[in-house]
């Protein structure tokens, strides 16, 4: 059970270069096999599943808090997703100027076609995301695992995608993922050691490239970002401190689990109107709506 | 983003009889093309995507407030999933024994050979959710027709998994979801009204068969449950009451957008480990770990 | 562009023994990758986009034609299911005493779930059919060579699912079945024969069993209605007996394309209705609708 | 069981500009969700599924009579893709003079590889048409409510079509299909009207801009096109005028339910070969083959 | 590039008590997610992809050895379910005693209706096996973690296997494997291990049960199968020695890289044939073919 | 069982123009429906299955045989593509430049975000190879009519990637195949031969154009390659003799069963590191390996 709140949990630059392209790769973070999509839904199904929770509950709480967590990043990829699509096609709400006439070369067609220049559970080739990426074993071993396992594909993937997209708005949303995705694989590590005494953490980072190379990513890791595991509610999943803490594998400094501070993140943007798409409605029509809901 | 709480929204009763059959079934409800995975996702990401939203407020606090709900709803099938499950198999650690032997005729397999008796994103078939049951379009009106007619089709499928499945366990979550479902019907047959005009909720109930001829759903009703709509965030989609108000079209009774109340639903269930399956570890090793990490 | 005929191709028994597994089984025939879904999608589309077609005019009447028969099978298949399943499920309107009860342990759950006990297009593990079974490769030599092929597939599936499901009301259509799926194996056989000289008629039968050997076929190709391609137009495709003539590589007999003849066929069943399911509607709908209708 | 006439519902003009990529997008109109072979395949399920139909004739024919008009539509889709197709690459037997070379940029390569540039049961990224796009609940009312909901989310993909690919054969196809698609949607809103007594047509248009919008199918509605349902039989499916009639919920002209006109229609285009691909047949056995069968 | 040999790796004894849905599970260890398709998929294509092998030729030696030993990992898990398979029903050639009546209610009806009571490459609830399951970054940190998952999945797969199937050719093929499949897991730890110094070894077992509470397996291991790797190429591949080596990790004993024994493994089964599924032939036809061939 | 050989059956060219879109469109002949995963995998599954194999041994060995050259099939449309895919985006190590930019517009972006530009088992779309592809009835005859149509459908395209990539590295990978498909063809036209006694090679070439017509496929058969089927086993699968002898069907020369010759093929190419993907690792990294490892 969850509540909502109306922010993001990093802000977003406005794109300096929508472009359609771009956007169709994104869509790898959001819908593709180690996509945030999968990152959500192996730990929130983990956590429904969790047997024996009463005495092992700080692993019940960790993989609750970041499941909880990877909410706020499949809705950060399809905000980047929405932005770089603003605009990438003609204004014109006359249908016979053709004002998707561009749209026939794009990469992703259900960009234009199904969606209004809109994020999709889909990845950068318009595959499908689907429920065979969700690994629940039961076995809590295996289960970390693969949780650490999928966090260090994720981030092969995010590396790539920065190296891809080069605009802003696409580059502060990785950079950002980057820090915290890391948070997950170092996480995922430490509950491993526990577990066996295997000092997992020392295997990273995975792929064998540095946080710090990337300079949005950096930033956030100089002001510790990587550091924090939070507690994402406000009176339950409490015990994950009882596994996140102890000196972070990469820099030695120390872990900490804290409360999500209030005012975490930023604004959500608010998404232009794409009259050519109808979306959200016909001009005429919103302004009719106005006039009545008044 | 968002918060989480370790609750249920509404309360499961243990299974009288657990049954992997029934288990299977009851998938349809969480991974099918109208299960829960689907509102879910349809909701959650037209809100993500939603353009114009400064303009059309009310609309997207709706979704959104509708969307957060829905993720009570996977965590309520899972739950209910889970239990059917618990103590379906034998419970010897002894592989030699065979202790999974009957599962060689359940009509789930993945059920033990890929979770631990527990919950996973497939509809009652075995087959995988996926995101092409995702409509977001862009384009308001469509969108809300979408939900309407996707809440209704969910309707018809769990009418028919309460048939399928006589266990209270399972009546008890499937008579919630008909009253939290129908009240979703009718918030988007009232957005469609606001923007034409059309009295839509006078289509109902669709199918045509009345939620008070389910106890467990008549006794919620009884309750008022069918009325209110909830403010999923203790902040933001707020307007929503703009949409939700005026009589219900089945009763006529007054509808009231509030503040999820305090304490709402019950606490979550402590699964039982299943050590056959080493769910969640082998029993020494468990034991092992709490003398560690004391 | 095509006109209806409210008949099946051929009569259909009653069952006499309903039963939701021989429905599941005979699905195969319906959507399987052999099924007539393939049959009838494959040559719709080859006649589609024939290129050329004004040289080779026969080869494009004789897919045309027998793509039209096919529609017909896939009507004669979904009816076959839905008499197998009328009345396998309690019929008590009253949810509470679990009419679909028995269901739980059908081996296809959406039969129940998501049709009222109705054909889908699906195959007999409920994957459902896809496009990736169509083969329409431009060039007429491989794509006449796949067409023999897949009708000699479809015919393993069709013998065994015969030797599965033994009601009378299915062994009369899969009967039926054999002996025009037969026709068409010999006519894509004597096309390629045309093209290429090889008797590939003498490569007949496969798999290496005689239609003879299954009562209800026999009846029907002692009557003669394996040397018959019809002509399923009352004006065009009439060219196809330029290569469906000569001897049936079988028998010998005289191949004959004729014009469909005059009230073939049988008047289709009407379906009773599934009230547990509201299929089609609520009985007291049903009457209110009648009144109003009047 | 059905007859078919070689003919197209509308003539479409020779492409301007034949595009491969303009073909791709079009083929969402074909294999899409929301495509031509969605809207056939699920009324033909729907009229083969119907349970009770002696009692409610009328709906039973209105639907068997839309499926019906549907083949024509999967087939207008599927010229108008290969017309776009015809010419797109060098018309060079000579492999080694690489004639597909400008396809390796094609967005669709199964064009060329898979077909002999023609099209395929796929949607505009390549995915195939499956069933889990079909809905046959057995409850008239869902399904009615769910064809609504298809034919308004099948317009939205028409009018993205429309404005992506500005060729005057596609335009023609479109402008066409909006029309006949408007008829449906009309159809389905009548009927759940006769249900319920909802005024459902007043929730027209969806998305929310008028076919008067589109100069092609403008000149169809001048010629009053969308008024009339035509009976798809010479002797079946009669009874779907007690549905069909009353105003136009757009214009409040009169609607007719009408036999198919004599003559309905235009000549199915001649498609020219392509033998870079053999297609049909290597030029010269084409000659070989036109000797042998004179 | 590879060559053949006619045997088995390990014998299987004739099933005592043949079972269709004992089959129907086993083919979850060949074409599930985590079955032997897919180890030797993965494997298969990461040597294949390997760049800078000349540098890092012990690991991609390691890699292609293993690859190559899972081809004989899926001949052993098909031979299985043929065997399991084999006389499951009637063997009556003559169609119309419904010789395949009991398969109406196997969980499996691919293995009748698509095979001749044979493996496919499908998981346990028939959904094929699909590329999707290949995991092939090219960043050698990243894919050996993978597989050393990979491969912790698939033992957990085999234990649930083990403990379903009791039947003696389904054990000595499990506990055969969870022998072969513990080197491999092994292999990837020590792998990973030289690239990092982790101890990655010490996190076994995963699932924290081990091999010796498996008798089949436990005898394997007694005479030493654990401590092997092999070989599996006659000239290549030869430096894998350089990481497999040093103490195994669950019994301190030194492992050998070794060649493959000569007359290694056993002589593979004659299957016999299923006349009621004219598998391979009608008895007729071989009598026929038999004399033609002498 | 099998051991395996560091060597590719025909010798690459270093390309001239590595191109990721001809990359792509070489995908096609590994993953798609007609690939060289569909064809390994149809033989290796129907060699696994053959039912009677003790009296019908030179089929069982022919299917054997050629299942085993298929995989070294697989093995060199892979090499293409990691060669055409070699060194197509920037080879910087800072992500911060961008390196995969012009990845952005290639048509199949998995080659960079899945895999370090490298091979994958999908087809030219970036749909997943899936087991649906694979027939195996049981029935010998059944199973002989699929491969040779599979085969033709294979050189279909293997012909229009020809057309279409006209890289020399390429071309000499299709040349090859075109003949070794061809002798596939050819064997099983012989196969179904001896089992009918009709003369099906006479039905050659499907498609309707000969591999003299391909420069680099005749320079093999000009020496002989299309008249030998190999025996890729030391010891086994020797009767395929009995099936593969007599004349060629196009040129009438002698088919002869040989053993594979001594060092057939050539070495398999070194492929060079992707820096900016860390394939296989980042060069620090692999220094520090190297030096480890001494």
């Amino acid at each position: 059970m969850i509540l909502r709140m109306d922010r993001l949990q990093t802000e977003l630059p406005k794109p300096k270069n929508p472009s359609a392209n771009d956007a169709a790769a994104i869509q790898e973070l959001l819908g593709g096999k180690f996509g945030e999509m999968s990152t959500l839904m192996n730990y929130t199904f983990q956590s429904f599943n969790f047997r024996g929770r009463s005495q092992l509950r700080p692993f019940y709480d960790l993989i609750a808090n970041i499941a909880t967590e990877e909410y706020g990043h499949i809705e950060l990829v399809s905000y980047c997703i929405n932005m770089l699509l603003t605009g990438v096609t003609k204004r014109d709400p006359n249908p016979v100027s053709g004002p998707l006439a561009d749209a026939a070369n794009f990469r992703n067609s259900y960009h234009t076609l199904a969606s209004g220049q809109q994020a999709l559970p889909t990845d950068s080739m318009g595959n499908y995301w689907n429920g065979s990426f969700v690994y629940s074993s039961g076995n809590l071993k295996a289960d970390l695992l693969h949780n650490f396992f999928l966090e260090c594909g994720a981030r092969a993937n995010k590396i790539r995608a920065y190296e891809m997209v080069t605009d802003p708005c696409a580059r502060a949303m990785v950079g950002y993922l980057l820090v915290r995705g890391g948070v997950h694989i170092v996480a995922y590590a430490k509950a491993l050691e526990k577990l066996t005494g295997v000092d997992v953490g020392k295997l990273l980072p995975i792929p064998d490239i540095s946080n710090k190379k990337f300079p949005e990513a950096k930033a956030h890791e100089d002001a510790g970002l990587h550091l924090k595991l939070y507690q994402f509610s406000t009176e339950d999943y409490g015990t994950a401190g009882k596994i996140w803490n102890g000196p972070h594998p990469e820099d030695g400094q120390e872990c900490k689990f804290e409360p999500l501070p209030e005012g975490y993140g930023a604004p959500v943007p608010d998404l232009e109107p794409e009259p050519q798409l109808n979306s959200p409605l016909d001009p005429a029509m919103i302004a009719d709506i106005l006039k009545k809901m008044q």
